[in-house]
C-alpha cells in the first residue's frame, strides 16, 4: 500500500489505559513514516469521522504523546454510537468512506469493546466491497474483560487492581472498628453481565478466609435467605463481614437486584445502586450496623494505581495494531496470548474480527466457588498476574500530571450535511 | 518519674495514617528505655484498658512496628466509646486507674478526635485528684480536620489527596464521554458537619473553571432551584458537570438532604447516600444522564495514595507525644503549627487538652466562594501543602503489603468483673 494517513478512534466506556493504546498506535506510526503519513484521531470517537472532526495528532509533541501512556480516560473523546448494519442503513458507511477518501485515510484503528469490533469488521467488509483499500484493525479495550479469544482485555487489570486494593484497605478499616461500630461493609463494583471485576476483589485475600467474605456475581442468581445466612455466619465467626457486589446481580426471576430496591420521595424507582439495596436488606433483616460504597467511575479511571501489566499490554496492543496493518492485515484484532501463569508470560497474537464481534465472554463456571460466593484457585491463577506491578504517573504538587493535548481539528473538505 | 509502662489507644473512626502515629509512639518509646518500659496497646482502643485486654507491643519486631507507618486503619483495633464524666459515672475512671496501677502504666497516649481529647483530659484530672502519677497526652487524629488549635489533623491530608485525585480522574472520564453519554457525575465524600473533605476536591482544578464545577458544603444550606440552575449552566457551557457533595449537606430547614430522598420497597427511609438523592434530582428535573459514586470507607483507608506530608505529620505527632510525656507534660496534645504556605513549613507545638476538647472547627467563611459552590484562593493556599508528596507502601504480587501484627495480650491481673 502506498503511504497514507491513519484514523484512530476510541469507543465506548473509557478506561485508565485506553490512552496507552493510543500512545502505542501513534508512537509506532511516527516510526513508520514510509507507510503512515499523519495519524488523525476522531473527536469523540467514530462521531469524529462521521462529522469530519479529525484531530491532527501531528500537532502534539513526542512528550505529549508519551504522556498518554499514563493518562486515564479518552484523550480524544469517546462515544456510545453503534453503527447499524450496511443493509439497514448504508449512509453512515458511505460517509465514513467519503471522509477517509477525502483525507487519504487507508488505516482505520478502532479501540473498543465487542460492538466496536463488530463495527470495524463491517467497515472492513464495506470498503472491500467498494474497492477502497483500507486496513481495518480493532484494538481491544474493556474493563468488563468480556471479549473472547484474547486472554484478557486492556483496562480490566487496572480496575481489578483498584478493586482488590480498595477491598483490602476498606476491610482493614472495618476489622478495626467492628467491636463497637460497622459490622458489614458492602462495595459495589462494575459488571453488568460478567463478574470479572467482582471476582478480582478476592485478590485482597491472603488466606481464603480473609475479606471479602462474600462476592455476588451476575452469573449466580441471588437468593436472599441463603445470602443472609452466610452474612450472619460470617459476622458470628469473624466479627464483621465484607461483601463485594456486581452492579448486575440478578434474582432468580431475572430482575436486577438494584431495581428491586429503592424509590425516591416521589415514588419513582431509583436506578442504580445495588450496594444500598444489599446494605438496607442486612440492616433490616439482621440489624447489623453497615456501610456501603459505590466505586462507579472511580474504578475505571483510577490511573494512579494502574496495573503495570495492563498498561504495557494496552500499549503493546496499540503498537501491534499498526504493525498488523502495515504488514497487510485487515479485519483482525491483536490479542493477548498467555504463555504461562507463574512466571507470567504473554505474547501478542491476532484474531479475525468476525470471530470476536458480538461474543461476550462470561466467567467460566470453574472460576466460581461451589457456594457461589467466592472464586476458585483456578480463577486466582488467572487473575493474579493481571494486577502485577505499579505504573505510577508523574506528580506535581501532590497531584498526578495527566496529558493536556491541543486536539486541533483539521480543515473540513466535505459538506457538513450528508 | 521512675521508669514505667505506657498505654496507647486508638479511638473513633480510623484513618490511613493513625498507625503512623502508633509507629511514632512505639519507635520513640523503644529509644527511651530509661523512661519507658513496655508499650501496651489497647485492644479496640480504650475498651482494651477497661477490659484489661492489653496488647504487648514488645512482641512485635522493629520491622513490624516500622510497617505500621504505611498501614491503614487501626492495627490494634479502635472503638466508638465515650466515657461519661467522672461526676456522672466514676466507675470507668476507677477501673482505668486500677488497670494502669496493676500494670505500672504511667503514660497514657490517646489517639483520636475531639471526644477522645476530652476523655484524655478527664483521665488526667481524675488521676491527679487520686494522686496517681500519670502523663496523659492526646494525639490528634481525624479525617474531618475539625480539631481546633492544630493547623490540620493527621488523616485529613490523605483523604484530601484521595478525593482530589479521584475527582480529577473521574472528571476526565466524564469529559471524554459527555457528547453521547453521562453529562453529570456526583461524588459523595465524608464530612457530616464540616466541609473540609469536600473542599479538597477543588485541588483537582488546574484552572478555576475546571471540574469539580460544584461543591456542596455542610456549611452552606442547599437550595434546589439555585443548584439546578448552576448545573444547567455548567452543562450548557462545558458539556458536562462534576459535583462533589458532603454527606452532611442540609436544607434550609436543617434536615439532611440525604434523608430527604429515598425509601426502600417497604417504605422505610433509606439512610445515607446523598449522592443518589442529588443524581436523581438532576435526572428528574433536568433530564441529564448521570452517574454517582459514594467513596465511604475507601477514602479514609486509601493508604495506597496517602499524602507524604500527612504520614510524616502523623508520625511526628506520635513521637512528640512521647517526648512531651517524658519531659513532664500531661493534659496536652501535640499540634501542627504552620510556619509558611510556600514553601510549606511546619513545626510541632502543643496545646492544653482542656482547650482542644469538644470544640469543632468548621471551614472559615473566607474559605468558601461567594456563590457557595467552590473554594477561595485562601482555602487553596491552606489545602495545597497538605496533599504534597506520595508515600507508597511496599507491594508484592501487585498488592500493598500491610502490617500483620501478632497482637498478643498480656496476662490479666484483675478480676474480669468490675
Amino acid at each position: 500500500m502506498a503511504r497514507a494517513n491513519a484514523f484512530y478512534a476510541q469507543s465506548g466506556g473509557v478506561t485508565s489505559v485506553i490512552n496507552a493504546s493510543a500512545c502505542g498506535v501513534i508512537e509506532t506510526a511516527r516510526n513508520r513514516k514510509k507507510q503512515i503519513g499523519r495519524v488523525y484521531a476522531g473527536k469523540n470517537g467514530i462521531l469524529g469521522a462521521l462529522k469530519e472532526e479529525l484531530i491532527d495528532t501531528n500537532h502534539e509533541t513526542n512528550k505529549s504523546i508519551r504522556s498518554l501512556r499514563y493518562t486515564p480516560s479518552g484523550a480524544f473523546g469517546s462515544c456510545r454510537h453503534k453503527l447499524k448494519t450496511p443493509e439497514e442503513d448504508e449512509r453512515e458507511y458511505a460517509r465514513l468512506l467519503a471522509v477517509f477518501k477525502a483525507h487519504n485515510i487507508r488505516y482505520f484503528f478502532y479501540n473498543g469493546g465487542g460492538d466496536s469490533q463488530d463495527t470495524a469488521d463491517k467497515v472492513a467488509a464495506y470498503s472491500l466491497k467498494n474497492a477502497y483499500e483500507l486496513a481495518c484493525i480493532g484494538i481491544p479495550k474493556t474493563v468488563d474483560n468480556d471479549l473472547p479469544y484474547t486472554d484478557c482485555c486492556p483496562g480490566f487489570g487496572s480496575v481489578a487492581k483498584y478493586v482488590a486494593i480498595s477491598t483490602r484497605e476498606a476491610s482493614l478499616d472495618v476489622a478495626s472498628m467492628c467491636e463497637t461500630s460497622t459490622k458489614v461493609f458492602v462495595l459495589e463494583v462494575m459488571g453488568r453481565h460478567a463478574g470479572w471485576i467482582a471476582a478480582s476483589s478476592a485478590l485482597a485475600q491472603e488466606k481464603i478466609e480473609d475479606a471479602p467474605h462474600i462476592i455476588l456475581f451476575p452469573e449466580v442468581p441471588f437468593v436472599e435467605s441463603d445470602f443472609l445466612k452466610k452474612v450472619k455466619r460470617t459476622v458470628n465467626a469473624k466479627g464483621y463481614c465484607v461483601i463485594v457486589v456486581s452492579e448486575g446481580v440478578r434474582k432468580k426471576n431475572g430482575s436486577f437486584l438494584a431495581e428491586s430496591g429503592t424509590k425516591d420521595a416521589f415514588g419513582h424507582t431509583q436506578l442504580g445502586g445495588v450496594a444500598p439495596v444489599v446494605a438496607n436488606m442486612i440492616g433490616r433483616k439482621l440489624g447489623y450496623k453497615n456501610h456501603w460504597a459505590v466505586a462507579d467511575y472511580l474504578q475505571r479511571s483510577a490511573r494512579h494505581i494502574a496495573s503495570a501489566v495492563d498498561v504495557e499490554q494496552a500499549y503493546r496492543l496499540g503498537k501491534a495494531a499498526v504493525e498488523l496493518a502495515i504488514s497487510g492485515h485487515s479485519g483482525v484484532m491483536p490479542i493477548i496470548k498467555r504463555v504461562s501463569d507463574t512466571p507470567y508470560r504473554w505474547t501478542i497474537g491476532h484474531e479475525k474480527l468476525s470471530k470476536v464481534a458480538n461474543v461476550e465472554r462470561y466467567m467460566p463456571k470453574s472460576f466460581i466457588s461451589r457456594d457461589g460466593y467466592g472464586i476458585t484457585a483456578k480463577a486466582r491463577r488467572y487473575l493474579e498476574p493481571l494486577i502485577e506491578g505499579q505504573d505510577y504517573p508523574p506528580y506535581k504538587n501532590g497531584m498526578p500530571q495527566y496529558a493536556k493535548l491541543k486536539n486541533l481539528l483539521i480543515e473540513k473538505k466535505l459538506p457538513v450535511k450528508w
